[in-house]
């Protein structure tokens, strides 16, 4: 599973940073998904190699613009362009009904069902290889982070069982392994008996805007990854005596600390940060605070910064699109 | 007046173009008008000198995602970014009506007034020294075009009056022009009756989506320019069967050589059409059509292309933001 940023600006765009939204692409194929669609989502994936017409799912955290407002402009180019496959959409109910009244009032014809899980009352689905689920946070309006679990991994034949059941080497090895049961020497030997999964299971969890991390002990259990929002150094927040329902980098990084987490992945940052460290507030206060707190591998965002989750669940940042994805200074790429 | 384009592609936004919206620049000062406002018309703000705090009215044409899905996020930001001044906005009513369930479903606070005309019934409104009215137009949906007229227009002493009426030059000349009426030698002098209007009055018609020019003959009457969407060539049209409602180059050129309009700046192409002349079909053939049918000044825009409406009623492409706004290959500007 690769992690595309296509936003990771808070509240506002600026010149380097879209408003929210992350893409998680699949390992084989070209399917992805798509977490938030801030304004202007469509034209940061003309800078990608992404296309709508791939897309699996949209899972938007709440309702705030600055993490839905591009929906309607990325269906409508989605039906210009030709999709016509179904189309999830896991989001707060009043994203449906925003997006009903946008269809209604402006003309918008989506020639793809748009097959929609209301977070209220939302107890998962299944879609490829993963399994999404929701976990509440806390926040202005309704806010949600979602788990993606890989429970449907490439099998692979197991050596000791095929030893202890003295399963001789050659075609029958191959026919166990496409998940065929088969008669041989008088046994019935089911293929499920000699098959295990390649690899252990990928959890990741990306969170909507959320001013207590407490609230993703269980959503963070087992996970190797978290993405989450840290729009504000605890300093300003100290300041200013307001979070705006935010968290700081060292809250999270805290939390994150505090599970264990073997990745923590900062994003959502206030554009009062700057990118470039020379100028203050700059990004690395950020960083600095957060790496302060938490042991484990930090990486903070920038747009069409890519980072990978291996097979083994260990992130990697990719040198992709001129970005190592650890927030140093790079061109513009707006 | 400068015509600063925000946005120039048709329906779905481009590498290098996106959907439309054009900033109307006031001579003096900071005030503009936004006419249109496709998505991202915001982040395409951020590359310009102009803040949606200066913004005095934006004109809506129609209610398609490509003109108008980029409000929401423009008053969210102007919000953010401390807008509190009453804002004007002259568009159907579906689109204040979209506006509404924005607000409301998306927890959307605005700190500043929007002040609202509905085209159906919409009979013209004054807005510092212009005044803007609306034409019907024929498109899949209801559109306008807006008429900006400039009727309140700098004053200067009228020699001639001067002279008949015997006025001696000196500071009474300043008091007149300064707007006050004078008792002189017994005889009341008018300030009005020596002043007259610095140069005359600039018309321009700016056109949303529309299949019929002929419906823009009133509106044309004394104008100096007619900015007006040129989404095909007519061959297109020809081959297809289908205009999906929009103008070719040909049309919309024919119907401005038989009004002799002093000028016309095409835009809103079909991203079919590419910027580079190498590449076929390409904004040459529009070009190429246009000029075929239209012995004007003809233009065709291209994004952060610039123009002035001098004094003087002249059109010139202005040599900013690296473009000739000419439609010359430039290089990439996001």
């Amino acid at each position: 599973m690769d992690l595309l940023f296509l936003g990771t600006s808070a509240g506002v765009p600026t010149r380097r940073r879209n408003v929210s939204a992350l893409a998680l692409i699949e390992d084989q194929g070209k399917g992805w998904f798509l977490v938030d669609c801030g304004e202007a989502t469509q034209h940061q994936l003309l800078r990608t190699p992404l296309s709508a017409a791939d897309l699996r799912a949209i899972c938007i955290t709440h309702v705030h613009g600055d993490h839905c407002y591009g929906l309607p402009g990325l269906l409508a180019s989605a039906a210009m362009t030709g999709r016509r496959q179904p189309l999830l959409l896991i989001a707060p109910q009043a994203v449906h009904d925003w997006l009903a009244a946008t269809r209604m009032l402006t003309a918008l014809h989506l020639p793809f069902e748009l097959r929609f899980h209301a977070l209220e009352g939302f107890t998962g689905v299944a879609v490829g290889a993963w399994d999404i689920d929701a976990f509440a946070l806390s926040h202005r309006v309704p806010s949600h982070a979602f788990r993606f679990r890989e429970t449907r991994r490439p099998q692979r034949l197991d050596p000791a069982a095929l030893a202890a059941a003295q399963v001789p080497r050659g075609p029958l090895w191959g026919r166990l392994h496409g998940g065929e049961d088969v008669l041989h020497e008088g046994r019935l030997l089911r293929s499920a008996d000699f098959l295990q999964a390649a690899h252990g299971e990928r959890r990741l969890v990306v969170a909507g805007d959320n001013d207590d991390p407490a609230l993703l002990t269980e959503a963070c259990r087992g996970a190797q990854l978290l993405v989450h929002e840290a729009t504000y150094a605890q300093a300003q927040i100290d300041k200013t005596g307001q979070s705006w329902g935010h968290s700081s980098a060292a809250g999270i990084a805290r939390f994150a600390e505090a599970q264990a987490l073997p990745a923590l992945l900062l994003t959502h940052f206030s554009p009062r940060y700057q990118a470039e460290a020379v100028r203050s507030p700059s990004i690395d206060e950020l960083r600095r605070e957060a790496a302060a707190c938490y042991g484990g591998h930090l990486q903070l965002a920038e747009d069409f910064a890519r980072f990978r989750l291996d097979r083994h669940g260990r992130l990697k940042a990719l040198d992709q699109s001129g970005g190592a994805g650890d927030g140093e200074p790079q061109q513009e790429r707006g």
